[in-house]
């Protein structure tokens, strides 16, 4: 089980991508790496379009301010609210799909793939062009398109680490020795 | 960078702990891995609350309907506000902070931990109990509690991949040889 810690701080935000395709094989890793991902009770509350066709690539992208980004296969992960818990705690499922696009970007990188997360949801112009290039309907919400490729630009791996970050017991509580911990 | 795929697959919602501690570099680990984690433009609007302190663990997890699970640890995955984007896209903590408590699960099952993520945000009973117990300022909304110890149960690895959750090229669209993709 060692390595883990390796990928999650190799995982970089890559954003320029050669040419070659990803093959049919690593498409399905990276899917069933979305769908591993917990859900609130277990309601998987979500759906994944997967964009390879240049046209539909180019539409999506030229619609995305942040995210023009030429990448050969774009996931797009949706929530799906056909799925998700109705009332208040619908929007459980933008952890849910958070989760699940987390798991792509860290398969990507275990894949040798290089990918970037483009927020989408809640921003209603980005939610609009991508729901209609798409085609979804009105119970399905884009929540992130990731463009994936195979990488034309590496990055060192790294944490954000900040201890100023990080409080112990409660807010402004400081470490303590562990075996004593202060109440 | 095999292997990431296996932990995906093998990090499996842990809800029965031994009374082992967390050992202080492990908690240093989980916090690292949470700090790797992508944000929306990098803004990391995010703050953690080790809790290891067991008065302090049981007024947590009382306030915690659904989330009553005795580990020796919980970290408090919380959104910062003063780090946040301004504005509507101001959400997007819930989705970096997501992405960030996945990250720690992953860890944690990388280091033969087990862990659950308990849902706090957005149910308004759960925030206040959160924020109270940890004397949270307003500035700090927490995400989610995340119950990790050793495991006292053993789960196997899955995915739960479904066919119907992915269209491709557009909402309804069938897989199609990649290689001439369908326009």
């Amino acid at each position: 089980m060692s390595g883990i810690m390796e990928h999650i701080l190799a995982r970089r935000s890559i954003r320029r991508f050669t040419d070659e395709p990803v093959a049919a094989s690593d498409i399905r890793r990276l899917l069933e790496a979305a769908m591993a991902a917990p859900t609130a009770t277990n309601r998987r509350p979500w759906a994944f379009i997967v964009v390879t066709a240049p046209d539909q690539l180019a539409r999506l992208r030229n619609g995305l301010p942040l995210g023009r980004y030429r990448a050969p296969l774009a996931l797009v992960v949706c929530g799906n609210m056909r799925r998700a818990w109705p009332g208040p705690v619908q929007d459980f499922w933008i952890q849910d799909c958070s989760a699940a696009t987390q798991n792509i970007l860290l398969a990507a990188t275990g894949l040798g793939l290089g990918a970037v997360w483009i927020g989408v949801h809640p921003i209603a112009p980005l939610r609009w062009h991508v729901a209609k290039t798409l085609e979804l309907p009105k119970w399905l919400r884009p929540l992130a398109v990731v463009h994936i490729g195979h990488p034309a630009e590496s990055k060192s791996p790294r944490t954000q680490y900040e201890e100023a970050a990080v409080h112990w017991q409660l807010f402004g509580g400081m470490p303590a020795d562990l075996a004593n911990p202060v109440e």
